[in-house]
C-alpha cells in the first residue's frame, strides 16, 4: 500500500479508481442519518464522564512504574469487557520507573520559598541539596556564552502568545524543558530550573519529562510556577548574587512490567485487517490527568460503546488501545508496533485521541500518499452540523505515529486548545476541568470518522 | 438601502458594484497583516481579563436597579475614557426594579431543603409562606388536562440533550421558565417550580425572566437546582400526597434611573455613520455576570483598545456601547434604538458579544437584503488561522436586533456554546470559568470583523 510521496496525486487517483472497485458507493443520506444516531447516543446518558470520574478518583497520578497505572491497567481492560469486547488482550511492555520521593522544595537561599515541581527523570540533588547562585537565561543558545559554571541556571522563556495555537507556543518554548537541564549540565551548571510551560499567569507548577544526553553528566531540574518565575526573575534582578537551594528526592528504578490494554470486536467481512482508536493510560504522578489523557481513555472506549448502541457492526476488526507510557518513554506505542510488525498485522486506520477532551474541531491525518486529509475532507458536509470543520495533515499523535511506517493512516482528534496548556502535567488537571458534553462530542466525532473509515475506507 | 427580501440577489449584485464605485479594492495582502497586528496585540498583554476581574468582583449581581448596576455604569465610562474615546455619554433609560430581598425557601413540607432561587420578576408568597400540594407536568400543554388548582405545579422537562447546540436546547425548554408561572396560575395554580434550564447535573440553581400575561393573576416561582429536581420528583413518586412549602421575598420597587454607556471613536472619513460593538452591563442580582455579560463588556471596551493599538483610524464613527438592562427589559435597548431613530443617526454595522467569553467561532449576520452572511463570508480565508469558519445568518443579538428594522446590518459572536448554559444566571457565573485567551481571541475577531466593514463595508 505505500507509494513515494512523489507520486502522490497518482495515488490519490487510483486511491480513488481501488475504493470505487473495493467499495460500495457512498450512500450520503444513510451516512447522515449514522452520524445522528451515533450524537444522539453519545449526549443521551453517554457513560464517558462517569468512566473519566472512576478513572482519575481511583488512580490518579498513572506515571509508568506506579501502583495507580497498574490499577488502570486492569481497570480498563474490565470497563472494555462491560462495554462488550468480544476479546481483551494485555500486551506487556516494560515501563520505566521514575519516583519523585519525598516533596522537592526549592527556596531562595535563606529567603522565600518558590512553587516548583521536579522535572520527570530528574536526578535527585546531592544529600542535603544544593544552594548556588543563579543565572537567568532565555534560551539554550545563552549557554554557549554565558559563564554558567558551578550555577543553578534559570530557564525562564515565557511561551509565545502570538501563536493561536498554544500547541505551538509550547513547542516552542519546550527545549528549555526538555534538553535544557542537560545542556546546561554540559557547560558545568549544578542544577537547572525551568519556567512552567503554559500561558496561565499563576501559581501552579507543570512538570513534564527532561532528558539528559547518553553518558553526559546529568543536574537535577525543577519547573517554577510561572508566579515563582516571575518572582524569582525580579528577586535576581534586584540582587545578583542570590543563591537558589534546592532539594529534589527524586529515584530511578529498575524496568517495571506494564501493559497495553487491547479490546476487540471482531470483523464481520475482514477481521484480518484492522482499524485502531486509542489513547494513554499514564499520566504524570502529581496529576489526575483528567485532560492528559483520562479523557482520550474514555473516550476510546465510548468510541466501542457507540458502534454498539447504534447498532453498527464493523466490517474491519475495529480496536480500542489503551496505550501505557507515553508520557515517559512511549514503551507502549512501541511494544504495539512491533507486535503488529511481528504479527504481520494489517492495520488500515489508526485514531488517537491525546489533545485534552474539549470540544472537538476536526481531526489531523497523515498516510503514506500524503493525501488522506484530503481524502476524509470529502465527508466535510456530514460532520458540519457536529462542528467537525478541520481536516489538516498530519501524524495522529506519539502513540499511532509508529503504525503510518507500516502503510496505516494515522490520524488525532484536535479539540479546542486554549484550555489544555493551562492545567497540562498539573494537580489542576481534574474532572472539573472537563464538560461531560465537550467529553461525548469528541468520542462521537471519532465514532463517526470510524465508521466511515469502516465503510469506505480512506 | 433597504431592498425587499425577494430581491436579494439582485441586492448582492448591486451591493457588490456599489462596493467597486464607493470603496477601495480589497487588499488582501494588507488586510491580512491588519488581522494579524490586532491579535497580536490582543494575545499580547491585553487588559481585557483584569478589566473583567475588576467589573466582577467591585459589581457583581449587576441586577436593574440595583446600586452595583449604578456603579459598573461609572466603571464603564471611566475605562472608555482611560481607553482613549474621542467623546463618552450616559445615555439615560428607565430600568424596572426587583428586588429578590431576604433569601427564598423551598422545601418539601415537614422535610428536606431543596436548592433553589427565586425566578426574576417572581411575585412573594404571602407573609409566612405557603405550603399546598405538587403536581409535576413536562409541559404547559399539560396545564390543560390537569388539574393544578390550589397546587404548586413543577415544571420538570430536562432540556432535551440530542441538539449539538445547547442554545437550542434552552429555547426548547424555556417556555416552562419564562411562561409556566403566569400560564400555570391561570389555571388555579398557587406556585411554580421550574427544572433549571441547564444540561448541568448539579446543585446549582439558575434564575432568569419569568413574566406573567397582563392582568393575569400571578403566582410565586423559583427554580430548582437539577439535583433537587430529581430529588423532588423521586420524593413525589414515593408519595403523591406531598406537600411544598415556598417561601419568597421579593419585591417590585418603582422603575430606576440606569444608563447605556457609549464611547466612541470619532469617524475620519464619514462621521456621521456609525458602527457600534455592544455587550450589556446589567447581569442576574446572584451571578458576578463573567460569561453574561461581562465577558461582552470588556470585549466590547477591547476592540476599542485594539483598534487604537494596531494605529487603525476608522473611516466611519465607531462606538462601544455598553448597553443597560437586557435581563429583565431591554430598556437599554430600546433607548438606544429610539434615540437613533429621533436623532436620525445613520447605523451602518451593529455588533454584540452576548453568548459567553468562550473561543470564537464564527459569527452571525442579519440585514434587510438577507445576504450579509453571504457577504462576510468572503473574508473566511482571512479569518482561517483565527479559528473563524462560521458566518451564519441571525439577528445579532437582543441589545443590536431594533437597529436592523432601521436598515443596519446586526451581527453577533458566536462563540463555543457547551459550557456557555452550566453557569448561566448562577452564582458559578465568575472570572475563573473564563479563559483569558479566550476572552482576548474574541475581542480580536470582534475588531477584525470592524476593520474590514469600516473598510469595505457588508
Amino acid at each position: 500500500m505505500r507509494l513515494s510521496t512523489r507520486l502522490a496525486p497518482v495515488a490519490a487517483l487510483c486511491a480513488a479508481v481501488l475504493f470505487n472497485s473495493s467499495h460500495a458507493a457512498e450512500d450520503t443520506a444513510a451516512d447522515a442519518k449514522m452520524l445522528r444516531a451515533i450524537y444522539t447516543a453519545a449526549l443521551t446518558n453517554g457513560p464517558a464522564y462517569e468512566h473519566l470520574r472512576e478513572l482519575t478518583t481511583k488512580f490518579p497520578g498513572r506515571l509508568a512504574g506506579s501502583k495507580n497505572l497498574a490499577g488502570a491497567v486492569q481497570w480498563g481492560e474490565a470497563v472494555l469487557k462491560a462495554t462488550g469486547a468480544d476479546r481483551t488482550e494485555l500486551q506487556p511492555a516494560m515501563v520505566p520507573h521514575w519516583e519523585r520521593g519525598a516533596k522537592e522544595s526549592i527556596a531562595i537561599a535563606g529567603g522565600a520559598k518558590l512553587t516548583a515541581v521536579a522535572l520527570g527523570g530528574s536526578v535527585p540533588t546531592p544529600a542535603g541539596g544544593l544552594t548556588a547562585p543563579l543565572v537567568e537565561l532565555q534560551s539554550l543558545d545563552a549557554l554557549k556564552t554565558t559563564d554558567v559554571k558551578g550555577k543553578i541556571v534559570f530557564f525562564n522563556r515565557p511561551m509565545n502568545p502570538e501563536y493561536i495555537n498554544p500547541g505551538l507556543s509550547y513547542g516552542d518554548a519546550g527545549d528549555q524543558r526538555n534538553q535544557g537541564p542537560g545542556e546546561a549540565a554540559k557547560y558545568g551548571a549544578v542544577g537547572a530550573l525551568v519556567r512552567s510551560l503554559t500561558h496561565a499567569h499563576d501559581d501552579v507548577p507543570h512538570t513534564g519529562n527532561t532528558t539528559y544526553p547518553p553518558d553526559g553528566p546529568k543536574i537535577p531540574a525543577a519547573a517554577l510556577s510561572t508566579i515563582a518565575a516571575d518572582k524569582l526573575s525580579a528577586a535576581l534582578k534586584a540582587d545578583a548574587t542570590l543563591q537558589v537551594s534546592m532539594q529534589i528526592n527524586s529515584r530511578w528504578f529498575e524496568d517495571a512490567p506494564s501493559a497495553n490494554v487491547i479490546g476487540e470486536l471482531r470483523g464481520s467481512e475482514h477481521p484480518e485487517q484492522i482499524i485502531v482508536v486509542g489513547g494513554h493510560l499514564d499520566s504524570w504522578d502529581i496529576a489526575p490527568g483528567a485532560h492528559d489523557d483520562g479523557a482520550g481513555i474514555v473516550q476510546s472506549i465510548e468510541v466501542m460503546r457507540l458502534l454498539k448502541a447504534v447498532g453498527y457492526k464493523p466490517r474491519h476488526t475495529f480496536r480500542v488501545v489503551l496505550f501505557t507510557n507515553e508520557e515517559n518513554g512511549t514503551r507502549g506505542a512501541t511494544a504495539y508496533s512491533t507486535a503488529a510488525q511481528e504479527k504481520k498485522e494489517q492495520h488500515l486506520f489508526a485514531l488517537e485521541t491525546d489533545n485534552g477532551g474539549f470540544q472537538p474541531r476536526g481531526f489531523n491525518l497523515g498516510n503514506p500518499a500524503g493525501n488522506a486529509a484530503k481524502r476524509a475532507a470529502r465527508w466535510s458536509a456530514l460532520f458540519e452540523p457536529y462542528g467537525i470543520a478541520s481536516f489538516s495533515d498530519g501524524v495522529g499523535g506519539t502513540d499511532v505515529h509508529p503504525l503510518l511506517a507500516q502503510g496505516a493512516t494515522v490520524a488525532g482528534l484536535t479539540p479546542d486548545s486554549q484550555r489544555y496548556f493551562d492545567i497540562h502535567h498539573t494537580t489542576e488537571d481534574s474532572i472539573d476541568k472537563v464538560n461531560p458534553r465537550e467529553l461525548e462530542l469528541g468520542a462521537a466525532a471519532m465514532a463517526s470518522l470510524i465508521y466511515l473509515v469502516d465503510q469506505y475506507g480512506l
